[in-house]
């Protein structure tokens, strides 16, 4: 036991809060003496809720989204455009894209991006089971909303190559310069591409 | 249910971080979605130390600090000075003061300070304790080891007045300029403070 614990079952709640991504140490010894001056009920919802969410999460059997349900609540949804499906990496992407209210079609949810040096190959990720939803749905148009780096691009290209003999339409989110940004700070390749890439202009920036 | 999220346990899950200090909805999601990726074994064992720690949490008798027995580790040290007490507001001003190495005496924590704004009066704070340590025990210095704020100087000032009629030395940590600090940058009453404090100087810093 570190000497600089006066418990050891503290310094097994830090150990643990710690281990979470971007909390040293520090900021662990700060949050569990948060919860501990909190209500017995208070802590016991908080250690619950993420127990009762690793034990009873679903993922959508059509799309691999979290869901309460077999189904997810946008699959089920008979407003959706189901002949439009955007390909995300991750569940925090569906909800980014959700939150801009501009997608109205479903999700495709790869669970990662192809990464050889992390060892994540094509067949660690949801790109069977997209493939059989373009051939046995009546999907009209992919979107790759992936990442912009080296293995975001080689997911698509992959997906790409698997799909190119299909009659779907394939597109990509408009990769440029960022609302708010100034030109001078963007970087080359981006600024280089945002020329290639120009839209139309009719007088109105949106 | 909001819109945004795809699944209610998710949500709540997310909810129960973000009640965490300096913790956002962003970062909230960000570590609930990593645990999610880790075994349930792990998110088990997260969820059950911070739940253990709140319900069979002690506290020392004799200093209030966290403990996992009646009397603490420092407190049941015999090798610890025992007339001296460094008075502290948390559990973590313990830790910080342990972390330094350089004091061997024996610990008061106070439970927080006297702060009218925040409701707290010194019946809420483990002050008559500490009287009573004084008053009972072979008590030759206290150290008020507190923030140099309006609250802490209040509760020093409060115990001052409970204890100046007995024979122990009462004393502060010293408040000057930082290790480190550049002069330029120090706010004109520590600077002045440090300049009315002034140790002598023996060629050495230390």
């Amino acid at each position: 036991m570190n000497q600089q614990y006066p418990s050891i079952l503290l310094e097994k709640a830090i150990d643990e809060f710690s281990k979470l991504p971007g909390i040293g140490r520090k900021t662990a010894t700060r949050l569990v003496l948060h919860l501990l001056r909190q209500d017995r009920e208070a802590v016991d919802a908080f250690g619950n809720a993420i127990v009762t969410l690793k034990h009873h999460v679903k993922y959508c059997t059509v799309c691999h989204n979290i869901s309460d349900t077999e189904i997810c609540r946008i699959c089920a949804n008979p407003k959706r455009d189901t002949s439009t499906i955007c390909v995300v990496e991750s569940i925090r992407d569906v909800m980014a894209v959700e939150a801009t209210g501009q997608f109205h079609g479903l999700y495709h949810v790869l669970g990662g991006v192809i990464s050889p040096m992390d060892g994540v190959g094509p067949s660690d990720l949801q790109i069977d089971s997209l493939v059989r939803r373009v051939l046995e749905e009546n999907v009209k148009e992919i979107i790759f909303a992936l990442s912009s780096t080296m293995e975001g691009d080689t997911t698509g290209f992959y997906i790409y190559r698997k799909l190119e003999k299909h009659p779907v339409k394939l597109s990509m989110i408009a990769r440029g310069i960022a609302i708010g940004d100034e030109l001078e700070y963007a970087d080359e390749v981006t600024l280089g591409r945002s020329i290639v890439n120009r839209t139309p202009f009719n007088g109105t920036a949106s």
